[in-house]
């Protein structure tokens, strides 16, 4: 059987990659990443996510990426914007996905694995320069050159299979294949029970989707 | 002043590069990976060559790659080699340098760094994949697409100014920039007290080095 290595996060985008990777058949090394995020309620429900859908193992990497500094969700004495910004947001965490996925790309050669899934999206993804598909496409490139499934010939395949989906495309996409999106967390502030704030960018976008996709919302909010 | 982020691991090669980068005119951010490695000596190694070099700020970042085992250098249970092996060796950590390179791009953007050095070198880099000078060019796309730097339209640089000399060139160089190798770590199976096993590819390498340069080899042997 063919297996992949899933980014899992705990938001509803992971949720939805995890579900579709499954549905194209891969078993699945979900991985999510404690990099010091502000909404830590995200692993729990991660853990949920990937324990309903299913998978051969989950793995938690810690990796204290507050250490840095620079964003506002590793950073607490940075305000998480809740009005719409223009340009890159706040919100965004240097070079995030790049870290994530030489993770991801470092337990594909230990496992395996010559697929990848990141539930990275490029049409609400919020102005982050590492949700474009031209940074997937050269990231693709560079870990073909940078493993040894590489060198042997194998081709390693960086799947992000939202990325041109709206918010509601993914709502539907994901409630199609199973994923329970009460499980799901994207709010970047979160109270420590999980319920979400409803006012920062990710809730915003969260329940615009929702309302296009015609789906009922399960969020609870505060 | 130009700042630069600069990876050191302890290890000769790293060091020569601290030199270099620092030679050039850049003010340098040193950072070092606490990845689980057997040979943890190194990062005393490395806070020693950063305080006799100099550097803005010196920060390690723990990471534990033993978590995904499959490397002699994180896993207790694998043998170090102590004969030349060909092919890819069991030394080799699975997309070690793609995830240096992405944790040192996370902190020159939060920095506002535009170089990046590193040590790789092609010629005695023992068959690892992520050494070859066509990886480290798809790596610079890779980050130029990454980074709100990037979008703003600045250059990335990754700098391996070691990449085509061979050991005993890199420790010529080394010595006339100032570094002091008695400093510097390479053995893959030290013992506590810092004393290098003489056996091991990586200490074998560094010997023949200091031999074909013609310089003394301070290293203290078993």
């Amino acid at each position: 059987m063919r297996t992949a290595v899933v980014l899992v996060s705990g938001g509803l985008d992971s949720a939805t990659t995890l579900a579709l990777a499954r549905e194209d058949g891969f078993e699945c090394y979900a991985l999510s990443v404690d990099y010091g995020q502000r909404h830590r309620v995200e692993l729990q429900a991660a853990a949920r996510i990937v324990a309903t859908l299913g998978a051969r193992e989950h793995k938690v990497v810690k990796l204290d990426l507050a250490d840095f500094g620079g964003s506002a969700l590793t950073d607490a004495s940075m305000a998480v914007p809740t009005a719409p910004s223009s340009g890159i947001p706040s919100t965004y965490v240097p070079a995030r996905n790049t870290i994530m996925l030489s993770l991801a790309l470092a337990w594909a050669e230990v496992t395996g694995s010559r697929d990848i899934f990141i539930g990275a999206n490029a049409v609400d993804y919020s102005g982050y320069p590492d949700c474009r598909p031209e940074y997937l496409q050269a990231y693709e490139a560079m870990a073909n050159l940078a493993t040894k499934a590489g060198v042997e010939g194998a081709r390693l395949r960086i799947h992000a299979p939202l990325l041109r989906l709206s918010k509601a495309e993914i709502i539907r996409r994901g409630a199609d294949a199973g994923v329970d999106f009460s499980q799901t967390v994207s709010c970047y502030q979160p109270t420590q029970t999980g319920l979400a704030c409803g006012r920062c960018d990710s809730c915003r976008i969260r329940r615009k989707g929702f309302a296009d996709a015609g789906i009922a919302d399960p969020t609870a909010y505060v």
